[in-house]
């Protein structure tokens, strides 16, 4: 397979690798674990939210018909009864002509039906017998109602969204301590070359460092997966393909960088020769990482992405990614957004063009600033950027001021 | 002070507040520690890179002069004399005539000066003693030059970048295993009431879930900061004042929740009456949390958000978020977007209303959707926003297709 390879788009290899992906399965958490991840159940409020009558401020709790007739100038007065701060159960019911001082959060006495502000009465002094309420009270006016703002059996949550920080906060208040989520899946990332050494490591002539790997590693802890780092294959390895399913095996989604290229020692490439590996694509209209290749290693899919570190970090967004995303079952395409040119981008290529650039709001106007213009392996342009550009094939690229679709990072990462 | 309260805008209050901040110590954490932190000096590249003249893809390295007259029809043929695989330290000189198969990445052997595709070449079979130059090549054609992609002392990277994935790759190439970021800042967390229980814990009448240390424990960390969860204080707490002063000599912020009105028990609104606490401001032109306080407690600054989620949660971006981002020396004042509003949000509001809502981007331009309106405090609209749409203050609000700015929470975390 390795010379004869056929060319599809990036859209129709991502979705012949999807469709070998369920996403996997759930497990219980505890809610601050739960941070980031996604829910796998549908939740139900487990009781009236909020649970109790309460004043939304600080004021007088009274009963509405016995303010009827009270104005600025002949103010109802009412004896103050009791004294309920947040917490507290009210000791006193209300009777005609009574009131109970309350503070903000604090559970509304029986009999009480409204809630005054301490500004619209008379001598809000912090210790008094009476108060002197300057305005008619409509029922159950100021007074939170129990069950307002959820009913107790409503869905609070449903599977699929994220547990963001207001997630974690809503949970919390309806005592949601263990949250049902997907499970995370784990990833494993192996790279291949004879030239690499570990990046902590002194240089040797003729060799360089492999960077693909701690990047890969942050990736997939940004996407919402678990890194699992493989001893690197070096070309002369021997018994690859038994190591790759053993890394396989171990598992939901083996990543590889390096080897897919047509040369003498491209193992990768090699290995989809292989009987039981099933080759889904191994080549794809896209620069840079055009030898991009998928597989199936018995029930695990492969991802071999190229070792040049441009192609490699286009290759997670374009594959990888999406596939932890369908595993959290999520959508695993994420919004294509699409934004003006802020620079010519004009070099023709045969395939499109996945430009790395940054994007800014110009007056409610998407703008996408490409990176300025470098070789694809450049590891000093792989910084910085939060979006790739891209440029369709054909002769003439794309000029300042026109569309583009482009990809953000950030809608690929949890 | 508490009942003698000066109205100031948002804008005022977090300049004040940043007045009083500054970046928190620089530290040397390994590379993979390193990521998603903020780099504190700039870096230089302590070698060349590429660390010698590579070959970029699989052919043969020729010396150019060699090929002057190779056309497809009368190709020059040249004696291979090695083979040099990635990694490999070319044992041959080339001389005149004289060729070596070499691979993607591989070192060029001493006397090579172009390589040529094995596409390119004739018959090219794994192992040949002579190979068919088919087309003359220039001096330095397909040669990845020393140097070329980042020159020995050059900047690589610069104080204030964030260590993304991408910079984590081009540090590794250059085997810089230890990094200087800024130190993440100690955050305090007090959460007071007396109303409040532990979210953990059965309800009891009158009581309510503490959500919001949770929550802000997960802001902090998206945020980038470390959160220190302190013993919630009630209302009856006796020496509020030591204890505070306590936890604010442990961190480098303290954020509260609840206890900033005019309440008889509002303990933090108290608390900036007495000597030793300095107010920076406890009135902020905003719905919801116009009560949000800001003081310093010695030298250390305090935030003390309103206890309504709602309230706490914009709180955290508009002050707390802009301080951590500080610490770390970053802009404090993330970008200003504006949108289009896509929806009515006509009610009237005498100050600023920061509505949450999503971005959605169709054909290049930004709309802002807000959520259902519901009240300010309702724990259930929390979720799933990825911005604040500020209503400017005033008769009639916005309506859809007007023009809002927005503050996206992606900009303010890290």
């Amino acid at each position: 397979m390795r010379f004869h390879r056929q060319t599809i788009t990036v859209e129709q290899a991502r979705s012949k690798l999807l469709a070998r992906i369920t996403p996997t399965t759930q497990e219980k958490v505890s809610l601050g674990e739960a941070f980031g991840r996604i829910l796998a159940q549908d939740l139900v409020s487990p009781c009236d939210y909020p649970g109790f009558d309460r004043s939304p401020l600080d004021g007088y709790a009274v009963r509405a018909t016995d303010t009827e007739s009270a104005t600025v100038q002949q103010p109802v007065y009412l004896q103050v009864v009791e004294e309920i701060a947040a917490g507290d159960v009210p000791k006193m019911a209300l009777g005609p002509g009574m009131a109970s001082r309350i503070m903000t959060g604090a559970m509304l006495p029986v009999g009480a039906d409204a809630v005054i502000m301490f500004e619209q009465t008379v001598n809000p002094g912090e210790k008094v017998q009476q108060v002197g309420i300057k305005r008619k009270l409509t029922a159950w006016e100021n007074v939170s109602r129990r069950g307002e703002e959820v009913e107790q059996g409503s869905v609070i949550a449903r599977s699929g969204e994220a547990v963001d920080a207001g997630m974690v906060a809503l949970l919390a208040s309806f005592g949601i301590t263990e949250v049902p989520v997907y499970r995370k899946p784990t990833i494993g990332i192996l790279s291949t070359g004879s030239e690499l050494i570990d990046f902590d490591q002194p240089l040797r002539p003729g060799m360089i460092r492999d960077s693909n790997s701690l990047m890969l590693q942050m990736l997939v802890l940004q996407a919402g997966g678990i890194p699992v780092l493989f001893d690197r294959l070096s070309d002369h390895s021997p018994a690859v393909k038994a190591t790759i399913q053993r890394c396989a095996d171990r598992v939901d989604l083996l990543v590889t960088t390096g080897g897919v290229s047509v040369g003498d020692k491209d193992i990768i490439a090699s290995l989809v020769d292989e009987a039981e590996v099933e080759l889904l694509f191994n080549h794809v209209a896209m620069r840079p990482g055009s030898p991009t290749t998928a597989a199936m290693i018995g029930s695990t899919p492969l991802c071999a992405l190229s070792g040049n570190p441009g192609a490699c970090h286009l290759g997670f967004f374009l594959f990888v990614a999406p596939v932890i995303r369908k595993m959290a079952n999520l959508p695993a395409e994420p919004p294509r957004w699409r934004a003006i040119l802020a620079a010519d981008c004009e070099k023709p290529s045969p395939f499109p063009r996945y430009l790395r650039g940054r994007i800014e709001v110009r007056n409610t106007t998407l703008y996408a600033i490409p990176d300025p213009p470098v070789k694809s392996g450049n590891v000093s342009r792989l910084k910085g950027s939060d979006c790739f550009i891209v440029i369709p094939a054909g002769g003439r690229g794309k000029r300042a001021g026109e569309e583009v679709e482009i990809l953000c990072y950030q809608h690929y990462l949890q």
